[in-house]
């Protein structure tokens, strides 16, 4: 834990009052975007974030980007301010009733002191239970009153000497049995997951397409970038119907997935979910994800550690690599411009040093158009819970300053946690936000084709003014009028001080 | 139920493309700002609210307005897709894992159907129980795929037959005790809360005072105005710290308390409740309520129906009226105006049909210098929970489409939900937002001096431009330069045909 | 509130050591057990049931039989000891983990004070919630530690003043819409649950009844006895599946329940739930059994003074009595009895003041065959939940120690609870138990029938001997080899002193 | 799963009657004796346990027994009928509303389907949670019309090929530091918990500890024996107050607990949890006690795994072998015995083979007094819930057939769950029940002493017969008078076919 994000109200005043000099607070003006912020932070800091919210009305509106965290398996603690212990019984204002269920079911434990003198093993406990796997959220309750009673001296000596080690891996046997799957394997793929996406992960996952010659495939709806886009080994990204991904694994008589669940859909389908004589083997450290797959041999445990374990014992295989991808022209003609073209604009302006941001229509073709050449270059809301993807941003740069940090966010997107601008403003945090506007709901219009529903008026979101809003925020703002304009104001990044917003239109 | 409030995802798709032409649908770009302007709505029109979300991030988005709801007792179905059924075993993306646990323990009650054909049954339990005493929300979880599925036409030709009364009354030997109490009494005095916030409750309140010749006080934290504020009856609202009401209380013997907690304190207090020799009565319709109280004789029943039976009964009284009260002059000079002067200027561009919805540092102020004469004129977020104000203003003016209707809001409060002014924007509705911007939550920096703790930068929030965001959502702004400019602003409402937001400068 | 039932542990001693001389602790030997000895109590005695269990090990053992208080509304207060405050978050043996949430979803409300000293405060509040309408259990944890903190004076006279009045009734336009219902009629009936089974109630059911010439019904699977089984207007009871429930109301245009769910149905049925023409109005004092039911007109408030005030309004009708039942013979040779004949038998040896407990595979025939006459007679488990009857019935007596308690009690259902008779034994509470041998578990056996499955080997539980069971509990035994030999066994039980188990053989 | 344990009821039907020959349904006649049964069974066999209940009343009555399985860490799946899925929204009889929420906090995981085809997803989940580190209870609740819908063949097939590997292992370097620790330690202990009593670790951790000369302790409140307690470097069970055991470890200079919290507490004590210059490291499967513990370096893995890879690189030490105890001289005179003359005669009538279970006063003793030589020989309620010891031993039996199985019950513990004695008899399980009758709750009467409560009536418990009550159900009783005569009562145990039950008298 080394920062806090936050949104205070009374309940909380005493416990910021405290605050030592060397963990800064920032201040976010709404609690949706001040979790995505923490989120952000701890996911490319590698650290527990920790986010100090005001009672259940703050717990409460952090509880929708709260679904991305729990879904990405961020480590978080989320501590809310109680009243005063004398009024709880007495429901009086600003009183978190029952606050042991108020994160149901999404927190992974939460918990209230039952004396005073318990608060700082509280705060310990959750920082460990929330690092340790399957990684999640953890929700704490602090009367105000308690902040200013004596610790208990032998306690806290105890408590500051802990250690936990929380993330068991494979066992020996179970790491064998992956290696023989794919030694003996004639056609096998590698499906690799955001748990992969580690710098341990990231490396051997390469190291271990390249031994073994594998395909290399993205798991559906994947919220981080695991594998290198430009490698030849790579080949796209899973679909998100059940049918869909049978069809592409048909190809296999081997599949090993790390670090995703198996598998997760999102687009309704009717078909098998695989296609006989396929074989799903797949690691990951969430007993829950392993319990709950329709089909498969999972091993629980670090997937990152299996990996690298698997890609040191696998066999050098005498395949031929993998098919090359090709990837379609597009129109670049504008003044509403493709995904394809934008993303392509995108790509000549950032380096391999990038780290993305999304919250957007077309996730799907971000992997493919975009040059991903490092671990943890790409975050997108696991849950699909829009807001996150904005504030996220921020925290992301905060917790790597030294790595320029891209916001690819949709005007619709943009609209549950605008006020995260000032927190970017008044820190003044360095990242760039493009805006791409096509004043709909444009990821909901393409789902209700695969519906087959009509289209409805709760589409149509025009009459937005994005840059307004941004400089509401004190935002510098621009217009990209071209795509050599976007580009251009991306190349311009290096030497930005602060939060830069860019528009423009998609169609 | 006369409309639905939403912002939708791919599980509701289903839903929204069958909705009736007679049910109008109003797209909200973020959930806290959805479930406000429902609030609202339901609160003018005596409606239920029902609110269509999306899975469980969307529900979580509106978990901190919901606080709101839910101490305000604001019937309100709140219905998110699932997944489809194959799909949730699974946990494919989007699924709502354990719905009937996420609301917990804001809600009432939560239900998902076993059987696709139980949707209707569902909806119309939800509907029945959110409207039955004490009213509050209730959480519905739909699978996608069940909206295109058969109804059983037998079940739901009786489902809508079906009536519920759910607003039980008081037996009559508890109203006899309560008239006995009033004509006994020496110095007795009337306390009312929001649940008499009634037409009958309102008109009630006036006539017992009268006939009694009883003080009339608001009961602590109060998220409406039930009594009339230039009524000589009137005496203000009770502070809001347990040693500070029973301070005001000491004056009388008996004390009855309609359709409020008694009582919902806020600021901490070691005094003791109550003093000695003084008697409280209550009447409440939330049996926790009555259980609760840390002292007085409380019946559970209508509070409306109640004040109505009192009034009838109660004795001619021949006391002397209540001493009458004379509120101080204040600073009229600007350009950072007080908030009395700011509330002066608003009472004079004002009218007694104007409904006021209040989220801002100084809601104790606001009885004392507007002048409430009607019931349902003022609206506050009963839980505290920040976010509420400004969207619930446009829900309030959709409800009763025939008031007036100003939102007093702050400029930190405007931060958590400021793209409900799309909506606004979107349907012309004619709300007028008065933005005071003092640059900092000063609410909290007022709670840093009761709770004796320093200041910290997590109050100051300048920066923002309140006008350019809502320039951003296409609404007309206007910066007040003088109280003149702001009452004539005001004035100009009665020709607005769309949202208006005005900004002036607060000390 | 005047006595406690429990089972302690260490966690409890210091609250059992404190307890005042006028309340008896009755000490049983299994928490099942304590359980329905506690709620049969508050059932006879009309006060809130107090019980005291050992952490969550003992809880949970209490957590069968209190389906069966829960479905029956018994108010009932469960006290469970926590650990020391210690202790608590070290997860020490005896830790009641998150005691607020182990009651779910069966307990109104569960509490554990945040201060050793608020446990007067819930107390209280839990006995005054556990007696409002919906009357229910309330689940409280108090940390052992607690009982030795003193408590805070002032806020503890405060509390003693307290009352609640928790019953609200129907509003008189209700009142009024059902009497009009009944005047206008055509062939009207009155459905009678355990709701009104209360001195007024079961009065005022009978005036009604004659007044208005009503054929008068038991709600199905009823807990309670609220009719006179040998009055002209008495029908029997509802069927319990959906299609025969509706075959049996086509003989009425209007049917008004009063104090059940409608309806409370058990065999599965794909009928529809009610034919076209029939008007089903009802009262019942609890808000979900109103909103879950499938059709009817439905108002929330107290059943039996709804009762009283539509007897007293309703107009005097010259319909025709109701139709004559006529039960039918039975053989009634041995050595294996008819339940009939077992049931003619009982009724020969009991009275009039004689109050039953059941829990029997023949719950359906007992109204035929038994004379009741007088409210607050015949108490079955309302849930269905076995082991509740026997210690009831113990509960009963202590409850109502002026009317003679017979329990009729299976051979199986006596085996999840058989220690109860320890506790009358050492209470020499004055209860004579029927057991009925038929060495199966018959209620199934019949429902296998139903359900068109074939029997199976867990039906069966012969091999035990009930008589010597109860010798190890030093309860006087008997074996009655003949119908009259029962009879008057059942005779001699005015001068028994303590508790008596008789046997006999059932087909 | 090879074996299912039950208590069934009407919604259970269907389900019971499709069961495969090959799988056993055994009969019990009560819930807490039924899970108590299938805990005994799987921890002996090594399978998942799996219960089959009747709705919310049966789990009900299981819960109290559950919290041993719970905090036994013993994988089990309980599995309840569930109304037809008509009926559930109505309430009708026996639907077990919101089943997903009765479980909590006990259980890992609880579901019920969506659909009726997603049974056997549900199931298949449900044994693959429930034997995943960290083992435990997993609810789950299926229609009772859902058995007779036909499966998906395909998902079928993908569902039976599933494998789970849900026991993951330390890091190496955690195992590396726990290496170093010991080789660096002056002063290094042992301490053993439940998790390390597996034939892997139970030999692993002799090996440790004579290879590194190491005292050996057990960690308190064990539910498990897992050392052998005749060895030269046992040093006994901890003590289970924070203080004393500071006391005991202020001996040694390192730590190293394998499959325990750290620790498990009962008395309470206000003295700091360890002295100054002691290190305690640990290794548990389960991340909540590591979190937990109030101090530590905690590693998460499977604990017998961590045993034998530090047992297998520790250094050999030169040190001297630990002190060698000796056990006190006891009083062997009669007719009352001392708990310490009942043990030495029980050790000299059973052999290294027998199985053990415990329920009893003067758990603390037995290790002293038995000789236990073989892994998974002794078994005692882990969360101190009694009721559990008795049935347990039953399914010890069914689960180790070959080895002998003699419980140790208390006369008040008997009386939780007698009527399990019904199902020994009924399937002729050959276990041999020692009831110690001291007439009253003795445990508890010395933990008066610890609290300096006076003791009260709740601690008498005399007047039972427990030798009748166990021929009520079938059982072949006897009273030992002597000592010897107690010894000869065991010894004839090899040649017993059916369930014995032998009384002696304690002090």
């Amino acid at each position: 834990m080394q920062a806090v994000f936050g949104n205070p109200g009374s309940n909380e005043l005493s416990f910021l009052t405290g605050l030592p000099e060397d963990i800064p607070y920032y201040l976010v003006l709404q609690e949706g975007a001040a979790i995505a912020i923490a989120d952000g932070f701890a996911q490319a800091s590698g650290t527990v974030g920790f986010l100090n919210l005001h009672a259940a009305s703050g717990t409460g509106n952090s509880m929708g980007c709260m679904t991305n965290t729990v879904d990405c398996h961020t480590p978080m603690v989320v501590m809310a301010g109680q009243q005063a212990r004398r009024y709880v019984p007495v429901g009086a204002m600003l009183t978190n009733v029952d606050p042991v269920k108020l994160g149901d079911p999404l927190v992974k434990w939460s918990g209230e002191p039952l004396r005073p003198q318990d608060g700082p093993a509280l705060v310990s406990k959750g920082l460990m239970l929330a690092d340790s796997a399957p990684r999640g959220v953890v929700y704490l309750s602090v009367p105000l009153d308690d902040w200013t009673q004596p610790a208990e001296e032998d306690a806290l000596d105890l408590l500051l000497e802990r250690e936990m080690i929380g993330t068991p891996v494979l066992p020996q046997k179970a790491v064998d049995s992956l290696v023989s799957a794919l030694d003996r394997a004639s056609a096998p793929a590698l499906v690799l997951g955001p748990g992969s996406d580690t710098e341990e992960g990231f490396q051997a996952a390469v190291a271990l397409a390249e031994r073994a010659r594998l395909p290399v495939w993205v798991a559906p709806s994947p919220p981080r970038s695991p594998f290198p886009t430009r490698h030849r080994c790579y080949q796209g990204q899973l679909p998100s119907s059940a049918g869909a991904v049978a069809d592409v694994l048909a190809r296999y008589d081997t599949v090993i997935c790390f670090g995703a669940p198996v598998f997760r859909y999102h687009a309704p389908s009717d078909d098998p979910f695989l296609r006989p004589g396929v074989r799903v083997h797949a690691v990951t450290d969430d007993p829950d994800e392993a319990a709950r797959a329709p089909f498969g041999r999972i091993a629980v445990g670090d997937p990152s550690d299996a990996l690298a374990r698997v890609a040191a014992a696998v066999a050098d295989s005498g395949r031929d690599w993998p098919p090359a991808r090709t990837l379609p022209e597009t129109d670049t003609s504008g003044p509403h411009f493709t995904t394809e073209a934008i993303l392509d604009a995108i790509d000549r302006g950032t380096s391999e040093d990038t780290v993305f941001a999304l919250e957007w229509t077309s996730a799907d073709l971000v992997r493919d158009r975009l040059t991903i050449s490092r671990p943890k270059s790409l975050f997108y809301c696991a849950a699909g819970g829009l807001g996150w993807g904005l504030p996220a941003a921020i925290g992301l740069r905060l917790g790597c300053p030294d790595r320029p940090v891209v916001a690819l966010i949709g005007d619709g997107a943009m609209q549950y946690t605008p006020s995260a601008l000032w927190t970017a403003m008044r820190h003044q945090v360095a990242v760039t936000f493009v805006v791409c506007t096509n004043t709909k709901y444009r990821a909901l219009q393409e789902f209700s084709e695969v519906l087959h529903v009509p289209e409805g008026p709760y589409l149509d979101i025009s009459g937005l003014d994005v840059l307004d809003i941004a400089r509401g925020y004190g935002v510098e703002t621009h217009r990209a009028e071209s795509l050599d304009d976007l580009t251009d104001y991306l190349r311009q990044q290096e030497t930005a001080t602060g939060p830069r917003l860019v528009e423009i239109l998609q169609r």
